[in-house]
């Protein structure tokens, strides 16, 4: 197969249901259906790969440094996926930029392993449709799956044992959700203590974690549903539910996984008490595995949302995102 | 019948399988049994009980203050239990003094109502068993059940609709537990924002709390068999456990219930690495429904959880609690 440099450019989502525990995790097929929403340009992540006979071994870089060995090593074993499939034998030079701080709780796995899919399956000469880039990605990151898509995006946890019925599908594009809104607290753009993996790997010590299995499918009834009618207002309760839900069974795992700050459960309050104010939920606040506030709003409400955020001690700065494309490919190069 | 001034001192105790949900709210019957251990006279309240005919009102000074209406009106609700036993008719005066703040995840209403039972049911010519005191005591607020006895102490959640098999027993008296501190970390004297009372009543939203109470038998088995073997080692991670997965549960109301603060979770993390660093289960926090750190240990890690909580940012005061006695009656009164 003809091998060339390839560049792809994707964005960063941040899910609305969250997708947290795998029923496969060689696989990383996901123990229950997400639904997100895909960010904008602010959010992005270009990659550009390269496979070069040269080589001795993969060499990533990442932000404009070499990448550390456990980074590099989490790219190779994608890449041999991509060998795999192509029988490509040689190693790969990939370099990418974010344009936002990496393991912040902006989801930059996403967005990375997203972009990652596309250059290095278009460089090993791979014209892969969206459906089949959303089941590449998955192996990299869960949710890198959704970032394939723009505006709203459901990752189907699939059935089958192979994991080819795992793969993202596009709700309503983001050409329907022009108001909509995502207004980030940025409350820490360090590391995280306990990674996502980590975090996920202990809910085998939840008992709460099957009961939250249960009702996962009654809100994501309703939030695709509010989706496809395009009526925010009536995905707000469920998607601050499935947050809360979320932290308490990181908090019932053994050692308990935190993400929540006081910062962050401010938000929270904030977020309520304003859609009181306005007696209609207007506003839905969202938490990753990380601290930052992710408030979900129409354009009516995000400045007044942004300004509270900007007043909540802790918080580093705001972003307000709109909501943004899928994936594409674009003809200039990182190297 | 013959009524007397007559006065009763109880002790808070903190429970290590907690009692968070009810069967019955108007019985004030518990989901589910829980256990605690009853602390020492630093956390003390002494209350003298005065059936007057002279009186229009029940009248409460608490702590040298008259009480709020909300605070008498609870009292006033309590006496009348004791009056319909009784067939008395006339008001109370009521004076009671904690000797320590109010509302502080201290478990003011423990101690307080446990005095209470045992000063008025005196008062108005009772002579009740333990047994009956801890079911009287009960009405007034759960966990006073179990301030009734010393040691340790199991409240039964029993299954009659009347309440009457729902009382506290001793699993071991206090003797045993010579060599166990609770050693408090105090990270807030004031009032929470949301009581006991609406917080427990909010678990109706949770899909989460069903999924508890299935797992409470577990966590009761082993660490009931610890206390009778004398074992608090064995005891040391269901209790971190139980705690966790009440504040995971409470997380998942709506709205949601939240008492940890990041000085709680900061403490959390400090007593793991305690047990890590020691190679074995030397110390368990437990939290009730507020911020303070109950730090269960032996005698021998106390000063080094003492020590650790001190340096912990946002810990107010420390209190180094030896376990205690029940309820029993005085001749000094309070007025």
């Amino acid at each position: 197969m003809e091998t060339t440099k390839s560049t792809a450019v994707a964005n960063s989502n941040i899910a609305v249901i969250k997708y947290w525990g795998k029923r496969d995790e060689r696989l990383n097929l996901p123990a229950n259906n997400s639904i997100s929403f895909t960010m904008d340009d602010q959010l992005q992540t270009m990659t550009t790969v390269e496979f070069d006979g040269h080589l001795k071994q993969d060499v990533l870089v990442l932000n404009d440094r070499p990448a550390t060995s456990k980074e590099t090593g989490r790219v190779t074993a994608f890449l041999d996926i991509v060998r795999k499939m192509t029988k490509i034998k040689t190693k790969a030079k990939v370099v990418s930029k974010n344009s936002f701080p990496k393991s912040a709780g902006l989801a930059s796995s996403a967005s990375g392993f997203a972009a990652l899919a596309g250059a290095a399956s278009r460089a090993a000469g791979l014209n892969l449709s969206l459906r089949e880039l959303s089941v590449l990605a998955r192996y990299g990151s869960g949710s890198a799956s959704r970032s394939i898509f723009g505006g709203a995006v459901e990752w189907l946890a699939g059935k089958k044992k192979d994991g080819s019925d795992s793969y993202s599908v596009q709700l309503s594009p983001q050409e329907d959700w022009a108001n909509l809104r995502n207004v980030i607290g940025v409350v820490s753009e360090s590391e995280k203590k306990v990674s996502s993996v980590e975090g996920m790997w202990r809910l085998k010590t939840s008992a709460l974690f099957q009961s939250r299995l249960k009702t996962m499918d009654a809100r994501l009834k309703t939030v695709r549903a509010a989706i496809k009618r395009n009526t925010f207002e009536d995905a707000v309760i469920p998607i601050m539910q499935d947050s809360d839900n979320m932290h308490a069974v990181m908090l019932d795992c053994w050692p308990p996984v935190r993400y929540l700050t006081d910062t962050s459960f401010e938000i929270m309050e904030k977020v309520l008490e304003l859609n009181e104010s306005h007696g209609k939920p207007v506003a839905a606040y969202t938490f990753d595995a990380g601290p930052n506030a992710h408030v979900y709003t129409t354009e009516k409400y995000a400045h007044e949302v942004e300004r509270m955020l900007k007043y909540t001690d802790g918080v580093l700065r705001t972003l307000n995102c709109k909501i943004g494309k899928g994936i594409r490919f674009v003809n200039e190069d990182l190297f």
